[in-house]
Parts: C-alpha cells; structure tokens; sequence
C-alpha cells in the first residue's frame, strides 16, 4: 500500500463527492486507477462509495485476477479492463448512475445536441451505447464500438461511464456529463433548443485543438447537424408543449 | 444505554444524512433498529431528525410499549412492530418523504417500470400501498400484504418505508428508491421510457441470485411486462419507439 | 447582547441552513424573534442571511423603531410587526424565496391541494395572499386577511413567510412548504394528482388535534375538496399531457 | 502576493462555493477582481475552480499580459477586460454555467419577466446576449451592447456572466441569476406565469433608487411589458388568468 496511498486516498475522496452529489446511491458505482502495465487499482464490490477507506480498494491484473486486497473486486470490473485495453491513453475510469444522464439512458436518448459550448470542446458529445447485462461480458461488448472515439459513454438502462489520463480527469468528466445532462433537460421542459450550427462547430473545433487543459487521444466526434440523418422526432426547435 | 451506543448514534448520523437531503423535512420521519427479540431502539415523536441525540432515543417492546427513554415513541411505531412481525431477517425500518418518491405516491403511481437494471437487481420493483390515515391501524393494514414480498414500499399520499438486515442497508434502500424515482421522472419529463424486456430482465435474476452485498429474504418481483394486467394508463402516454 | 446571545446565534444558524438549501439568494430574506412585549430581533436588511454574525442583528421596538443595533433593520420589517401584532402566539417570523413555493407563488397558485397527510397535519393548506409592493404598508395589507388562520402563506410574486412560537418552528415551516411545494411540482410533471378526500382529512382532524410536537392558535382550515368551489383547471385528475 | 492576500483567498472560496452548487462543472467558469487600474487578479485556465489555492491566480494588465503568476490566465479573460474598460463602477467579474440559467441560455431565452419582485429590484432583467466562440473577439462583441445597461447577461450556448463593485457583490448576483431561473423554470412547469404589471413595476423603479445595499451605475432596464415589442412566442403558451 505503500506507492500507491495517495491514489487510494483519492479513490476515497472522489467516491465521497460522488455520494454527496447523488451520483451515486446505496452501493451503485466503481472507480479505477491504471497503476502501471499489469496493475490496475479498483473500488470493492457490494461497499457504498462514500463510505470507503483507503484499505478497502483491490488491486488485480489485466485479467481481472485480484493480486492485493481482501474483499472482492467490483463486479463491473470487466468494463474498466475493456477500455485499458482499447485506450493507452486511458488511466483512470469512473463508472456511476447520476441521475439526469441516467434518465437519459433509460429513455434510450443520446446527449448528442450542441447546445452548449464548452461540452463540444470538452467532450465532444455522449454516445448511447445499446444495453447488456451487469457483470456480463454483453455489457462490454455493447460499450467496445464507442471507447477509442469517445471519453464519455451513457450506458442504456444502467449509467455513465467515463475515463482519462487521470483520476481528477475522469470523475471531471463525469461532472460534465451530469452537468449537461441537466442543461439539456431544462430545454426539454422549456420546449426550445437552439443548437450551435456547423459552421459555430467547425470554429469550435479550433478552439479544441489548441485549449489548454484538455488531453484525450480520443476523436470525440462533434454532433455535427446532418440534416440527413435527424429524424423528425429529433429535429429542433420542439414543439411547444 | 451501554450496549446499543453504536446502535444510537448510527441513528443520529443517519437521521442527519436524511435531512440533510431532503428525505424528510421539518419533524418527520422514523428510524428504528430490532435490538433483540424483545426490544426496539426507535426516533422519538416531535424532533426533526436531522438534530437528535443519541439520548433522544426510546427502547419499546414487541407491542410498543416504552421500556426506556424520556420521549415518546414516533407515532408511527406501528408500522415498524408490523414489519418486525411480518418479516424476521430485517432489523432495521426507515420511513422517510423523500420528495420525489413522495411525488409518486401522491400521484398514485408505483415505481414499477423496469427502467434502470441496479435498481431491478437490488430492489426488484417498488409497489404502492393505500393510503391509511398515520397513526391509525389503518396505515399498517395497507402496507401488510406488500411486507412480506418487498423491501421498499411507497404510501400513498405519505411517503415511502425501506427495511433490511441493517440501519445501514435500510438507509440505503431509501436512496435507491429515491434515486431512482428521480431517474423516472427525468423519464417522464423527456416523454419516453425504455423499459428492459422480459428476456433481459430474466437475466438479472440470474445475476440477482449470485450478487454480493444484497442479502433479503424477500421475494422483490420483478416489474415483467405482463400485457395482460397493464391498464390503459400505465401503458401510455410513452410512445414506442 | 447578553440575554439574547443564544437566540442571536440561533438566528444565525437558520440564516445559514437557509442560504444553504437556497431557500434565500443573494440578500433576501429575514428572520426575527419577539424576545418580550417591547422588543424583537430581528435581520439587518443588505446582508447575504447565510454570512450573518450574531452582532448584525438589530433589535426594533412593536413599532420598529431601532433600539439596538448599528444596522439597519431589514426593510420587510413592517410585515414581521403585523404578524406579532395579530398572533400573540407567535414569537418567530421567517421570511424567504425558496424556489419552488416561490414558483407556485409566480404562477398565481397557492399549495391547497391535500396531497401529503404529514402537511395537512402540520399546516393544513397554504393560502397565496396577493401582490403588495416590498417596503410598502401594501405587502402588510396583503397578508393581514390570511395570519391569524394559517401559519405559512405565499407571497404572490415575492415568496414566502412562515411563523411559530419558536424560531425552529417557524424555520421548520418553511422547510416544510418548500418540501411540500416540491412534491407537488412532481404531481404536476407526472399529470397526476390524487388528493386526499373529505373523509380522510375529517380523520386528520383528528389526528392532528392529540398531535404531539403541533402548537398553534391558528386555526389551519384543511384543503377539503368543496367540489362547488372548484374551478375547472383545478380538478383533479390533471389531464394526460 | 502581499497585499491582494486576501483577495485570493475570497477567489478560492467563492469558486468553492461556485463548485458546490453546481454553477461550474470540470473546470469550467472564472473570476477576476480589478486590483487597481493597471492590475486585474484573475483565475487560471484549466483548473477545477473548486479546487485552487491563493497562489494559482494570474495577475495581467488590462491588456491581459500576464505581470504575475506561473499558470495561464483564463481564456476568457478577453471578456473580463471587456466589463472593466465599459464599467468603472465594476471590480469583480463572475462567469459560470449554472445549470438552470444555462438551460435558458441554450434555449434562445432571456429570463426577462417580471415575475418576482426582489429580482426586479435587483438586476431589473436578464437579457441573453447571443453566442459568440470562446475565446474569440466574437464573444466580447455579442456582450457589449448589453454591459453599459446590465449587470447580469445570459451568453447564448454558453453561460451567464454578472459583475459588481465587489467579488461578494458579483458572486451574489450569479445566484440571484440562478435562482430566478429556477423559480421561472418551476412556472414554466406549472404552465402558469403572473407577471407583474406595469403599474407594479413603476412602484418597484421608486422601492429601488431607495434600496439599501444596492449600489450599481447600471441602468438595469425593469422588463416592462410593452405589448407592441413582444413577439407571439413570447407572449405564449401561459395563458391569461
């Protein structure tokens, strides 16, 4: 426990601000910390992310063996294994279920709108990925086909997961996935969206490639308007209520 | 109050956590734990429980009759010695309004909708008992045949009540149910639901059987989508994608 | 300072909580206390109520005229005095917009449907009394009609103003219609409300009568559903959306 | 860092304050404070503003090169300098995303009705500028025509921004941005709306230029309702009580 205490400690800290926030409730949730090649640091399974010390975490190897710990690791642990692998990049990985993004997932909608400037630059937008079952390898699959192009992923029926080169920066992006989501639903209850066009998205995609803060080998691709491809149910503005 | 400290000022800390996020406001509100056969620690009547001490407490008997303590007992203590009754494996009973959960139980809807998998796993689905005025046997009555197959039950027009094996696990039903009553409403606010199919939720009962950290004798049905016994209202006003 | 200390800091507690759950924002909002028949205590006006020091407080004369106190007292002071002067029962008055009453406030609609027994128990139904210009007697005389039979009212266009014998009862109050307001904000997204009916709350009436921890002089009328007095808009079922 | 010691300090806790509600996700929003007419303090770029020390903020001239501090000014301190050169009277710029004001934001709405008093006194009404890129003179350019009359704008596809005489002041005008955008999100939601009327608001103009703890050379134009200026989808869908 000696190198990585202070990562522990984190681990501690950031479960707590995710409690508090209601990210998470009861046991929901797990977070993970890429150690080097063969070690990755893990939240327990069946422990309420709030309420955890330092000596609870479990540390086990690419398979997902466990190598230190006493309890047992948590049982999404083959998600955070999945984008290690696909992601060099990656070395933190947040998983949660706050409660608008999550809304979101369980009505099978995207957060795939423009409306807000500093989410395009940030994250791109936030791909649904289809549902599989918890602690099953369906649930992987369904996420594989949006880890190399996206750093934050909703996860149909279920959550949000999202990750980077830190623990800070991974459970941020969590923040900024709630955040949004929140955004987005005022809209919906005001029954207006005014989404940025693309020519404001292509000036934003400057803005990205140059912000300070922001590293992600990730694609992120911007929800460009395609006119094509928005079914009348999707297209802007919404009808008043 | 030698043995039962711990006991007492789990009370408090969990009572402030309750307040502090708006599950209960003003002096509403109850906890209780199952000391031994003979004896229950519960909340006292007329405080807010965001600001009890451990002192404030009082012990009664199987029939609810004050054994210790200087306060009286909640009003409600009722329904706790019908749940004691009804259901050995639980220990502790938490009755709280949270708002959301609370908003649908004076709508006069269940959380029934298999909408997100965590809560199908821990909590199976959330029904809704009649209303019964408080503090009459009529309130207990209502809640009897939901007590035996469920862990967490919303009361019409009242709120919502969680037991479990711990004050720590009866606490934290309560965040799930209303956790995930704010995850339906986000639902309803985005006009859609896509509720898991049978097939799936067939699966989390696999899954559900091999879980750790959910320990409950109750049988917690599953929310399967029986055409046949679903009213015109509920079916609507989401339409299908 | 000496004999008022505690209160002092009382006050300064609730102002906090208050700025917490954002019952206030920015400046609003004002607490006082009749400490005896002479003299009441009250709220500086121009401060933030969460960053209050138990030496701001001001201390007015039934007239409110300045005793004590470097600052100056809030500029509500007016409506403090009316309730004191009417309630001889009451020795708190809190003051405050928290926003979801202050919605209902906004949108003409007082909070007299009897969704939630606990409310009805506690403060049967919450009146909306007209607009009156703040710092004006026109804001007294708004009220006046509604004080000596409720202990909460909403304020239209302003918010909301709770009193009590003591200074947490009347804080409680308030938390006590914002929790109320916000359940019933859920019935409104959800379309649904099932409101209690006559012979329940007849029962109440009863309930709330032996009630411990309830004292008031005012009279509190129950919400009953007088279906002649029920304008179209207002009956329930709400309409699916 | 002698002298503006103090200064920082305030930085850090309202950007903690900022944080803890929600007004700033990741590390979105900044504050700056005009130290005298050569020297702004301004926090840095791509940092959580819940989580910086006194020593993490940049000193510039009004030209925005850097005079002291290790990390990067904010890429938006273009908009900072903007308001200090239009505004003597202003020391503190606060810009944040809070969720609900940024919802409006997103939707193409000013929050410009008059529906409740304090708000009216305080900031008369908030008008939405339109989107400009971040970090470009785009977005300066869409906020000045508003920022001689205002001290509270809405920035289309972005945030708010509010500034005053003092940080304490800036920060207090951001939650009383945010607060009234819930309460007008509540009538949104209740599908009702009772603005005050022109009348009322002639009243307000007189309880104003009296108020205490109001200090700003802002013209703040009240939201009178000039039926020849309001366009049809403004005028709906509330309808008349």
């Amino acid at each position: 426990m000696a190198g990585d205490r202070q990562i522990r400690r984190e681990i501690v800290q950031f479960g707590r601000m995710m409690h508090e926030r209601g990210y998470v409730s009861a046991m929901d949730g797990n977070l993970s910390v890429r150690l080097d090649e063969d070690r990755i640091l893990c939240t327990p399974t069946a422990m309420c992310k709030g309420m955890m010390h330092p000596q609870d975490m479990v540390i086990v190897d690419p398979n997902g063996r466990r190598l230190v710990g006493r309890r047992d690791v948590s049982s999404e642990i083959g998600m955070h294994l999945l984008i290690y692998r696909l992601r060099p990049d990656v070395h933190a990985v947040v998983h949660a279920h706050p409660v608008t993004a999550t809304g979101f997932a369980a009505a099978g909608m995207a957060l795939d709108k423009p409306l807000v400037s500093e989410v395009v630059i940030g994250l791109g937008s936030i791909p649904l990925a289809r549902y599989g079952t918890p602690g099953t390898p369906e649930l992987a699959e369904a996420l594989e086909p949006f880890v190399p192009e996206y750093d934050a992923i909703l996860m149909a029926n279920h959550g949000v997961v999202t990750y980077a080169d830190s623990l800070c920066g991974a459970y941020m992006k969590m923040e900024t996935v709630e955040h949004f989501a929140q955004i987005t639903l005022v809209t919906h209850i005001l029954g207006r969206q005014e989404p940025l066009g693309n020519e404001e998205l292509e000036k934003l995609l400057v803005v990205r490639s140059r912000y300070q803060g922001i590293r992600s080998s990730a694609a992120r691709p911007l929800a460009m308007v395609d006119d094509s491809a928005v079914s009348p149910r999707k297209r802007m503005p919404y009808p008043e209520r």
